[in-house]
């Protein structure tokens, strides 16, 4: 049975650590507001014009996404729940960079992904950056074939208020284009 | 060890059907590109312009997003690779509506979000839709205290080619406020 429930986006959402360097610091928001928008190597992310975040993505023209894994769940947390503008968080993480591009990649992350802003749209109080990918970052023991494998990155998935890690592969994307043509 | 591997957006993201009527029948298309972008009851798709289900949502001003489960992985598989300007897949899984849209929304799946298209943002061979939450469904069976549960709905993540389900609940979202306030 299906119950009609209230107007809220629930989710599901990946969690992602969105960096900049803001200030002379690298500074990482933990967000759900980040994908991807078309077949380009373009990704997305969505920031609250008051973040810390906004202001270093705004001045440097580039992000970084970063994927925690589900072992990083409460430093991910933390970064989402703690204000840059409250507190200084570039030492959470151990950082590094790309020639690039100037915003900070985490290195205990499994997948990092360097972006260089190319449109800026406002939507409500929150900007939203897309930013075309110019480096990708990967642990080497989380790759299969030069490719991130989603069991060994172990992403960590938003709903409601829960954060939740994965099982098991159980598909592979276009098999069902083999069984029917 | 980190490695540089290539600028392609591998993941991950969620498995979502967007759905719209199109040429007077329901029509669903499985896409990544699905997210939040801000703290209001908005989400947005964005869907290749060729696409069956681009037409659909731009005629009627209307677009569902429906979550499903990791057993609908065949599924929804099948609506990411057959396309509707070859295949009618109105069929696929049984549809119902909601008087606040025209969108149609798939029983089965345990969440379903029905959203007018507030903005449209052309990114690429893409358009970006926004829509508003107008209306919100989910399995009685799926629900903890009226909002959906990650584990019950078990939603699929895509990361490169593969499709992987939910383990467990990891945490709790800003469970790091109160230790750190």
């Amino acid at each position: 049975m299906k119950k009609k429930i209230s107007n809220i986006p629930f989710g599901p959402y990946i969690a992602v650590l969105a960096g900049a360097i803001v200030d002379g610091k690298p500074n990482y928001a933990t967000i759900g507001a980040y994908g991807v928008v078309s077949q380009k190597p373009v990704l997305y992310i969505s920031l609250k014009n008051s973040h810390c975040t906004t202001k270093g993505v705004l001045e440097s023209g580039f992000f970084s996404v970063n994927i925690p894994s589900s072992d990083q769940v409460e430093k991910t947390d933390y970064c989402g729940t703690v204000s840059g503008n409250q507190a200084d968080k570039s030492q959470v993480f151990e950082s590094f960079y790309d020639e690039a591009g100037t915003a900070p990649m985490i290195c205990a992350c499994p997948v990092n992904y360097l972006c260089k802003v190319t449109q800026t749209i406002p939507i409500f109080d929150f900007t939203m950056f897309l930013g075309e990918i110019v480096a990708v970052y990967a642990k080497e023991d989380c790759l299969s074939g030069e490719k991130p494998d989603g069991l060994k990155v172990d992403p960590i998935v938003l709903m409601n208020h829960g954060y939740f890690d994965l099982k098991s592969r159980i598909g592979t994307i276009f098999t069902a284009c083999s069984g029917n043509k």
